[in-house]
């Protein structure tokens, strides 16, 4: 029996949006679904018991941070990543590519806010060859080689469910021709993946602590549309991969990468969950699922939580608690959210543990944004799976 | 009906350790007790429904910090500091005077660890008067003048079920002559407290938020047998007191906080619970569970967690999570601990938090010692009641 299996429960009438069943060995998730980054094995602020009781689904850990501290083999020892902290549901690791070449250019998301010109170039990535990419580690400055063979038995050791073919991040700042060989280099780095994960598949001799787990192939391309075509017909066609993600750049502005992702959503089939690398605040969501994009993740809800801004069902999206506005504010965050920080605690109360510099606040915070998120996953998959998407947006902005 | 109450429920045969049970309108307190420190009405790196899961009895805040920021007033605006915080349980507030004194003198907890020189006079505390204390606020440099009456009136915005009379902390680097004025200034003040503390004590005229509160005294005296007997009896025979804590100077040293406890531990009746205060560690604990000492409170169990400091159960009494030794080993802390930290998660794994500078490690090791303050002390009320506390002594630190 394959403990893997993609679901599409209802297509939307209006647009590509649809729901899903993700079927995993550590249980299912309904997509469109939230991924909440736990970078180096944990969420930040935020324990396991929280993020379930908050409704989180999912969790990602990153192959990059992992490799580096503790090591795989230290969490395989512990039987894998969901026994080292303590997470039974679902979880994905990417393939340590994003990290290396984001710490090398700037991430994605940094682009797609418009920085135009490219941040200067880190001393951290050393050099991409077709073997794979030599960098030095953030922590203690000792160089390592990722190869895409090295990135899949990590991956392995680590156990997460759905794992991911090493790739290069490329950058938007870099001419058509770079990408072009760049995305050509991530296709045979794909193939070399998905062979080093084939050796294995049995999981009698595997070298780690892995269960069952299924790959995820990565379209590149860049901004350009033939590159991208290329790239899902190369993804599709080599019939390796249980899921797909989007990746490499997407421009250098929101617009941009709202028609880049419209445009690949839009070239994609039925047959395999579609993930979207790195980008997910709430007012993209409410697009991104109408091309059919199944899963998000995104450090920005915990991240947010730590500046002090919670997450509200308005177009600006936030606010933040650290505004003296709110000190003498008795109301929750929002009167209708029925998270445990909104049920039992006051903006002033929060206000106060920030004013404090108590690390409770970035607890509570955390707690409610993840419970944010999961509410408004919930609520626009009831949404389609109503058929209703567009009313239910217009109502989510106006209650 | 008095929602207060105090019973001794047993005497130890071989010490003067009892059990008993402290009533409060939020619920009872088994004792002895430890109390948790939630300075800025919030412990540290803990939710109040962990602190509960991990059996916390009682938190204490402190009136100090609180009238600095928030303020009572908005407090009191959300129904009490119970509320504020979300605490349903019993709490205590001190008088602000501890603070203020530890601020301008270094703290009790310094002196005893045999700090012999004083430590250079802060500017924070600016006079003693008559009247009460001058003192700057350590977040804005802002003068404050806090009294006896200003106090109470602060404790009854804040509404902690037992609160504390204002005193001075005298230091032990002054001479007698200083103990004693101090002393019989801290009586005087002592009055001014009780006196402002019956104004509302019907509480239909209650300017703030306080449902039902009881007052403790304070007993002063420094080292000083002859004083502290002036100030036993001061504090008896006032009848103005549900409680009594001591307070003052403890000496320079672990032996003579150990002999002066103890002489006005054995001058005490049984008719009002014993708060000892800002002393706790679990060392300290058994001898002063039996020379009748009720209830502690101390900031370490939270603090030593912030500096990666587990408690378990030797001489030395923890072992700190941070040493390599620690980052291959897949035992919890305490394979006998049934905390939810030790039975989730590997010393390897915590260590990894600690490397990785993720909160979520503060978290967990706070959980751990919190549960392990409060199985200590329940394992202390068992062996009373069973008239057993010597050997079980001997039990704790050979298991």
């Amino acid at each position: 029996m394959n403990s893997f299996n993609w679901q599409i429960t209802k297509h939307s009438s209006t647009s590509r949006a649809r729901t899903g069943i993700l079927t995993t060995p550590h249980g299912q998730i309904n997509t469109p679904a939230f991924i909440f980054c736990g970078t180096k094995a944990a969420l930040k602020s935020c324990s396991v018991t929280q993020a379930k009781e908050n409704n989180a689904q999912i969790i990602l850990s990153n192959t990059y941070h992992l490799m580096l501290q503790p090591g795989s083999k230290i969490i395989a020892e512990h039987g894998g990543l969901h026994k080292f902290m303590n997470w039974d549901g679902p979880m994905l690791t990417d393939s340590g590519g994003f990290q290396i070449f984001s710490l090398g250019h700037g991430s994605v998301a940094d682009e797609i806010k418009g920085s135009k010109t490219p941040k200067p170039k880190s001393k951290l990535l050393i050099k991409v060859t077709e073997e794979g990419a030599l960098f030095k580690s953030y922590i203690d400055g000792v160089t390592h080689l990722l190869t895409p063979e090295k990135s899949i038995k990590i991956q392995r050791n680590i156990g997460a469910d759905l794992i991911l073919v090493f790739d290069e991040c490329t950058p938007f700042h870099v001419d058509k021709k770079y990408t072009a060989d760049s995305m050509y280099r991530s296709h045979r780095w794909s193939k070399r993946s998905a062979n080093r994960f084939e050796i294995n598949k049995d999981f009698n001799k595997c070298e780690g602590s892995a269960g069952p787990q299924s790959l995820y192939g990565i379209i590149q391309g860049g901004i350009y549309e033939d590159l991208r075509d290329e790239s899902i017909e190369f993804n599709i066609n080599s019939g390796n991969f249980f899921g797909l993600a989007i990746g490499g750049s997407l421009g250098s502005s929101k617009a941009q990468m709202y028609q880049i992702v419209e445009y690949i959503a839009s070239k994609l089939n039925n047959k395999h969950p579609v993930h979207l690398l790195g980008i997910g605040e709430p007012l993209d969501i409410w697009s991104l699922v109408k091309w059919g994009i199944d899963t998000f993740d995104c450090v920005s809800p915990t991240r947010l939580a730590r500046h002090g801004s919670a997450l509200i069902k308005t177009k600006f999206g936030k606010i933040n608690i650290k505004n003296s506005i709110y000190k003498e504010n008795l109301n929750p965050i929002d009167i209708n959210c029925n998270c445990s920080t909104c049920s039992n605690y006051s903006l002033s109360y929060l206000h106060h543990l920030f004013k404090s510099e108590e690390l409770l606040g970035l607890q509570l915070i955390t707690s409610h944004n993840i419970f944010f998120m999961n509410a408004l996953m919930s609520y626009i998959r009831k949404a389609i799976n109503e058929d209703n998407l567009l009313k239910a947006e217009k109502i989510w902005y106006e209650s």
